[in-house]
């Protein structure tokens, strides 16, 4: 497919050329207009310069190469094809041969332009991959794509109805919808699609401060009592980030212990928010983590709201990477009691395929966001329109501008259903089932937590050869941590797969797999295992 | 154009099919690969259900229909298609014919996936038309939308230069340009992109705070004295908005007075300084605006920075909206002084027309994003990673997950190169310094403030012929007041042409007309005048 962006009205011999039809059925075509607005069209294309507007868009008269984004579909799905073609900063900043990073006064030419694109296709990583495993967003969903190429035609802001009357109404539907399948039955929640999920976390916090100290709003953090947070110690590392940020501070983000599957331990909780209040803290906030970054753990809600009840605490639910299981009937019950927090993440660019990026901060109550991030700019949110401004989203949001993310979302969903979403999410925990079941018996293999996984997270070491049989001492991790690091970069080097790793708390580095693609296959996950048995062998 | 989901090993039949040359012409073509991942790749498209993937697929094979994207460019940009089709929220909500926003549980046919694209083009706005006015960014930049549209099929995550190598490269070199041409000396600085000036400008905040307090980021906001920031009564709402959100208190951000022309004035800024420093406050931070959001005011940057450096303050320069005019040798002297301050927020989405969005925070100094933000998270930023991993950047931002927002520019800049922005900003400013002499004499029109704008900003009342030598009074500033809502409210029912308006301080609602797009003309500028006579002309 070719990025061809051109015609115009001394072009009408593009419609007589002799290029075949195949090549036409490989051709994206971005045309101009056959009228007297082409020449300023070129000149918003190629820099307000008709002369050089002319000069790049005259080339692609004859240009009949330039095909690049259909043959990286094409071959993104294709197995033989690598993941990525690894290169060091270095030898991509003195430029590979005829990709040059840097900017320069005047403009390349349009022959340049092509080879820009190709080469940034050529030295990136398909995340579109089957066998790309190696963070929670991965795969390329069709129709998502389109959607995200209508998004960018319509280049409109979230902000107001006024500039984004559909988009506008498909998130507050879209939100909706996704409040219904938490189990909310109060009509009047709220929330937004956010720029991913640290931000939604960051948004669940703000709303909690201000629902029970709304003066922070204008009086700041030390109008108030010491407020504290908290979070498993395997919860993700934005709440703490978020608690940097806001003010908090963040050894004021406390970290309960998890048991050995990842899950937070509510006798833990309760007693450190009775050490906090004993010691004059305010506790204010939990966050329980529906679905973990590396162990895929749902943390016991019900337990958990029970205590926030107890001591009358904000409840949120970081679902960013769980909470696509709420759309399966089959798995929806690792969340149970989500329906009892104020708040929710959940992020449909993780477990839902949605591209990025795609993340919900949900509220349950209807008001807090608004009467959070309020400033009232009168050049934006006129109190005069003609129009319903309560439909206006921008007082609610940390952003002023907002990118249109909901689209490609909607449309998935239109596309899909609801159980296009859980056949596929299905899909990808039969993978990973199918890999535990593969891998938990076998010498070359040690699960790092026993008993099946609850998501897609299945964390093992590879055992080497060298290794294998040799009782546990501190000579034994050492070169057990060295493993999965030597592996992934010869995995990267090869460019067959991706799959994370990572130490964790006193776990030496292993291997973190997931599957969120539903194109991928047992086929792949096969040959991910025999990739890092092959990979690390000698080692 | 047509979105066309399509073809597979079952569609060698396309290639030989009748349709004519000028219909490919008009295709976009997302082609199904010819291989045996075909039945996946349909999966991944359609809710990973081969039966209802081959059955919306299999439509393309006899689908002519269904062309959307190429004509909605080519209707922009004529003068004669309306800028928009205006419906009220509830009317859209009922559903218009054939056109149901909510989603369901079941997919839906292929034909209405179309129909759903189609109509969510119709009744959207058109920002990339010639006569939209509305926002700060207009346009619609056709090498901007190529990128986007490759970035989006790239799909991936600018958090670690693992799985972005060449998008995070771009990223740097964009950024050291950027500072190069804000007139930063040293090479070390730093900076990054993200979801918008708002979140730029909490960024400069945040690394203010750092840089000063950096036991904020452990203890919080209550370790530290109360702190206070300075921005001026014209400037944009976001600082306030950050200093709610960071913990300051919307009461510590202190607005400082401007003169007639929007710009602060000096001598206020210190008086409040010391006013603060009497009170027991500490000042940590000023910012000033290089383009004001309603009047395009730039702020005096060094007598400003004069001041910051005599009692040793964090300079923040907001330039959303007026860092473009960097790249203009003809105006860039109306942000003199900018070279001074720690810290820049620059919207290339707005001025130099990049899609939505696209904003950097630049900061004079190396470290202190990461300093600021760093929570080292294991899963993510290994420190045994086999590459330069000091390129990975995602410990510097407040998200995780980060789209990719550098590549539509990168590659606007390589097709446009530094003159093609110079160009196109010169012309967005030749054509307001035409609208402004060409209404500021005429009784029509009264001007808000006097003398020739700065930047595109022109704001100006229309005063209907009933109010028309009326001498000033309660009453006449009551009724102006409603004037330009209602020819707002007409305008946008007419669907001819979308401008701005808002009240201002003292001021009752005017006009803000700016001009972001290089594909306007003069012609359109005589168009926006006799529209908004013509529709006030009875008031």
């Amino acid at each position: 497919m070719a990025i061809q962006y051109l015609a115009g009205p001394r072009q009408t011999s593009f419609a007589n050329s002799t290029s075949t039809h195949a090549t036409h059925f490989n051709h994206l075509r971005i045309a101009m207009v056959r009228d007297s607005a082409y020449d300023t069209w070129c000149g918003v294309a190629h820099g307000c310069t008709k002369k050089i507007g002319l000069k790049i868009c005259g080339k692609w008269k004859e240009e009949k190469e330039g095909h690049f984004l259909l043959p990286f579909l094409e071959d993104t799905s294709r197995r033989s094809t690598k993941v990525l073609d690894f290169h060091h900063p270095h030898q991509l900043l003195e430029g590979m041969e005829g990709f040059n990073l840097e900017l320069s006064d005047n403009p390349e030419s349009l022959e340049q332009i092509l080879v820009d694109c190709r080469d940034t296709l050529k030295y990136g990583v398909r995340t579109g991959h089957p066998r790309f495993f190696n963070q929670l967003s991965t795969g390329l969903d069709i129709i998502g794509l389109a959607g995200e190429w209508l998004t960018s035609t319509a280049n409109t802001n979230m902000f107001t109805y006024e500039i984004a009357p559909v988009f506008v109404l498909m998130e507050q539907i879209t939100l909706r919808k996704m409040r219904e399948i938490i189990g909310w039955t109060d009509k009047d929640g709220d929330g937004i699609f956010s720029p991913g999920g640290a931000i939604s976390n960051m948004y669940s916090i703000m709303a909690a401060r201000y629902k029970y100290y709304p003066e922070v709003k204008t009086k700041g953090m030390a109008a108030v009592p010491k407020l504290v947070l908290f979070t498993s110690e395997h919860s993700h590392y934005s709440i703490k980030k978020a608690g940097a940020a806001l003010g908090f501070g963040t050894e004021n983000v406390i970290l309960i212990k998890c048991n050995e599957r990842g899950k937070i331990i509510p006798a833990d909780l309760e007693a450190k928010i009775l050490d906090a209040k004993q010691k004059g803290y305010a506790p204010l906030y939990v966050n329980a983590t529906a679905g973990t970054t590396v162990y895929g753990a749902f943390d016991p809600i019900h337990e958990i709201a029970d205590i926030c009840e107890k001591y009358n605490l904000w409840l949120h639910v970081d679902a960013a990477w769980g909470g696509g299981l709420l759309m399966s009937s089959k798995h929806r019950h690792k969340l149970n009691g989500i329906e009892r927090a104020n708040s929710v993440t959940w992020n449909p660019h993780k477990m839902m395929g949605v591209l990025l990026q795609c993340s919900a901060i949900l509220l349950r109550e209807k008001g807090i966001l608004q009467g959070c991030n309020q400033m009232c700019a009168g050049y934006l949110f006129q109190q005069d329109k003609q129009y319903d401004i309560t439909y206006d989203t921008g007082d609610k949001a940390i952003q002023c501008g907002r990118h249109v993310d909901i689209f490609k979302f909607w449309l998935m969903w239109k596309a899909k259903g609801t159980v296009g979403f859980e056949t596929q999410i299905n899909k990808c925990l039969e993978l990973s089932e199918y890999l535990y079941n593969k891998i938990k018996n076998r010498e070359e293999f040690e699960m790092v937590f026993k008993g099946e996984p609850e998501h897609t997270n299945v964390c093992f070491w590879y055992i080497p050869p060298s290794l294998r049989g040799m009782p546990d001492s501190e000579e034994r991790r050492e070169k057990l941590h060295r493993v999965a690091p030597k592996i992934k970069a010869l995995m990267m080097e090869s460019g067959t797969t991706m799959v994370g790793y990572q130490p964790h708390a006193d776990k030496v580095n292993f291997f973190r797999m997931v599957v969120s693609n539903p194109a991928a296959t047992k086929s792949d996950i096969d040959f991910l295992v025999e990739e890092i048995e092959r990979l690390g062998q000698d080692l």
